[in-house]
């Protein structure tokens, strides 16, 4: 892993030339002191920080347009930063550089209440969309857990907790404006609700983590708040059966707004950290969104499967209060998860199977982590397949990363064993590049044909997918 | 519009190098008769046919591999062909070449109940995949009409009367194979339901129409089959009552099936087609699909939309003849059309515009054809602000297909001026290429550059999209 993640060459005349320049069109907007650049490369993994030469911190189209313009001048790479939550190193700057930090392009353009749509700048945040959009009756559902940036979402092709009724970010860009490598600004799609209008534009920079261009606008579809939310939570003797009501709920087509998996080790951090005294057993938390009808009949229909499949009974309510208790858990799990060992570090790995095979790549992670000794929590988005391992480990130890790094590799080959992909949400980055090639083989170098179709010169966020 | 289907420039020295050598590998499944070559360039508009050089039907993905290898030695085009039924001139061949017919790779290759999913080829037809899923419970939901193969269906990024449920074949292909233009296969996608693993190349070759490789195999998304289906109809005063409660019924989240809006002239021809004796006034025909109870639900809650915007009340039933019998006039729509005037020709023409402006759009685009004198009924699939007017003309008049050209072109310039796209579902091809344009400028630059990076000597259906 931190192989992929070494330092590439460093355009060092390029830089000399292009900071004055920057510093000129750009004043106080460009900053190049060492605590702002480490800022802007920090990463929540244990792959080592590569700060950027500058920042500069875009507050318009023009601002980018003009820093793509400077830049491709000079042959120096453009690191596109919103908050800094992605996980595998994608704002890191290993060839140095120029991050763009998109905080004060952060607004709402425009809101479409008939259209379920709306238009924004990418630095805008998903809760603070929400808050805007919030006397529209409309929200944004993509959840991803960290209040990341909707032009980040966009980057790494964003899911989390309601994908499995929502889709992905892939689902939910109607239209992006981008400027590309020659400095120009263009529209992928219209505001169509679907078309079919040559090359799909729009998902090639869905999940293009910065490479291809970078990012101005983003319009988004939209959905109707749900009248009523009702909450739940049920348990299961192995995850096998949970699993099983999993599939079963899917393939019965009932729209569950959320379905999480606990395992038994996550189920006991979340009994220490808040008090709770749920059975060590894995567990689902369910969520549904609609009328007060709706969720009454969704409920008792997944009520039913719960019991076929030998479930605790399923308990649930549409008080607010009374779900935010039953799901404390789940809202809970990161912290609880770390604070099973504080001065432990963490990594949150991520791997997406075909749903049937998720109860054996589940177990047979479980098997892993007790054979080698490791203090692993899983929550996994299990309408999906997609899971995560909060693996804890000391990472001052160079045998503990080791090892953590072996534990990885294994867990990604077991994913790709069967058929699933090494990555479900979180991207590539720099921490994944080596599993992308073994998941995808020669459809890699099809990326790179395109990557250098639409980026000669690897201005934009180099060393990162490839 | 016929500017757009002009002849390429042939490559004479490689068709006559590359014959002999098809009819080496391929034997009897190379076929140049006339009559064979005239069925591959059927077009269902007014372009002109323009017929391969021959016709080679693949049995294989190997079939495949060696066509693309040979067809590129020698620089010569290779054009898919489905079943034949694309709208927009996509099997034309103006450059010749040889067009590929996959009526012989038409398996099903493996189903994975437990994981909604399964993997064809791509010549299988929509109808012929559902008999063969009858059993397991699971359909394939994409109805664009028309049988279309699923390999069509995929290329032209295939939609129809239940995408506002369903979605459309960007949403519905798991992963494709493709032999790409150095006559390697490989696979854009593994089958976990969600990936963010590098570029989205499952979605660049749906809607490429063929251009950038030749696909092999889909693997595809598929829905249980659901408990009961609940049909209906209701009738409006005006298109905009007709389209708000459309709107609504998309906001508030009711999962509707199919929505379809027909318009008072589609109605005249229904009644006379068929002995109906509906109003003539703009009417839809909903579906909603789920268990018994949930539909009830469905239904009651668009009943209460249905009223709350003054339409007719809203007859449904759960009975499979019954629902039939509401809703005949939908399915025969189009024979209905073609009836109001057997002796002309018919354009079916698509357009989709943002929600909100469907109204609008349709409203003018009845102005356009009572000022002009046509006679052109209209459906819309309604819950996606895509709309389709079949124009009848008389394609041996010049002056008629000059007329229907310059309504096609109002029809454009219109659905454009609303942020829409000039084709919702039927693709470019050859009838789109200059509305394409109008739509995105300089983003067509960008496709371009992925066209020239994928297919560097233009053997894959030369002529379509740009």
């Amino acid at each position: 892993m931190k192989a992929d993640a070494k330092p590439g060459l460093r355009n060092e005349a390029g830089l000399r030339a292009l900071l004055p320049e920057l510093s000129a069109r750009f004043g106080g907007r460009l900053q190049t002191g060492e605590a702002v650049r480490a800022h802007h490369a920090h990463t929540t993994t244990y792959l080592p920080a590569q700060l950027p030469d500058g920042v500069v911190f875009v507050e318009s189209r023009e601002d980018v347009i003009d820093a793509v313009r400077l830049a491709a001048r000079h042959g120096v790479p453009l690191v596109p930063f919103g908050t800094g939550s992605s996980l595998e190193g994608q704002v890191n700057a290993p060839s140095g550089g120029i991050s763009l930090d998109f905080s004060g392009m952060a607004r709402v353009l425009s809101v479409s209440p008939g259209d379920l749509d709306c238009t924004v700048e990418p630095g805008i945040t998903r809760e603070a969309l929400n808050v805007a959009l919030r006397d529209t009756g409309l929200f944004f559902p993509i959840d991803p857990g960290a209040n990341a940036s909707i032009g980040g979402m966009v980057s790494t092709r964003a899911s989390g907790t309601n994908a499995v009724r929502y889709g992905t970010m892939k689902d939910n860009v109607l239209s992006l404006t981008v400027v590309t490598a020659d400095g120009e600004e263009i529209r992928t799609a219209r505001r169509a609700r679907k078309s079919s209008a040559g090359y799909d534009m729009t998902r090639l920079f869905v999940g293009a983590e910065g490479t291809l261009g970078i990012i101005t606008s983003v319009t988004l579809r939209l959905q109707g708040i749900p009248e009523v939310i009702a909450g739940g939570v049920c348990q299961f003797e192995d995850l096998e059966a949970a699993c099983n009501a999993v599939m079963t709920t899917i393939q019965l087509g009932i729209p569950v707004a959320r379905i999480e998996l606990l395992d038994p080790v996550q189920i006991r951090a979340c009994n220490l950290y808040s008090g709770l005294a749920h059975a060590e057993l894995p567990t689902l938390f369910v969520e549904f969104h609609g009328s007060k009808a709706s969720v009454d009949l969704q409920s008792a229909e997944f009520s039913a499967i719960v019991t076929e499949f030998g479930g605790s009974p399923f308990e649930w309510t549409v008080d607010a209060a009374e779900r935010a208790r039953l799901w404390k858990a789940r809202h809970n799990a990161y912290w609880a998860a770390r604070a099973l060992a504080p001065h432990l570090d963490a990594v949150s790995t991520d791997v997406c199977v075909p749903i049937s095979r998720l109860a054996d790549c589940v177990s047979q992670t479980r098997a892993d982590i007790a054979e080698h000794g490791f203090l692993a929590p899983i929550v996994g988005h299990a309408g999906d397949g997609n899971f995560h391992v909060l693996l804890l480990f000391d990472g001052k130890s160079a045998e503990e990363v080791e090892r953590a790094e072996a534990f990885l590799l294994r867990l990604n080959d077991r994913a790709l064993a069967m058929d699933g992909t090494c990555t479900g949400e979180h991207g590539i980055g720099q921490g994944k590049k080596s599993f992308l090639a073994a998941e995808l083989g020669g459809t890699v170098d099809l990326m790179r044909q395109v990557k250098q179709a639409l980026d000669p010169e690897g201005i934009f966020n180099p060393g990162k997918i490839f």
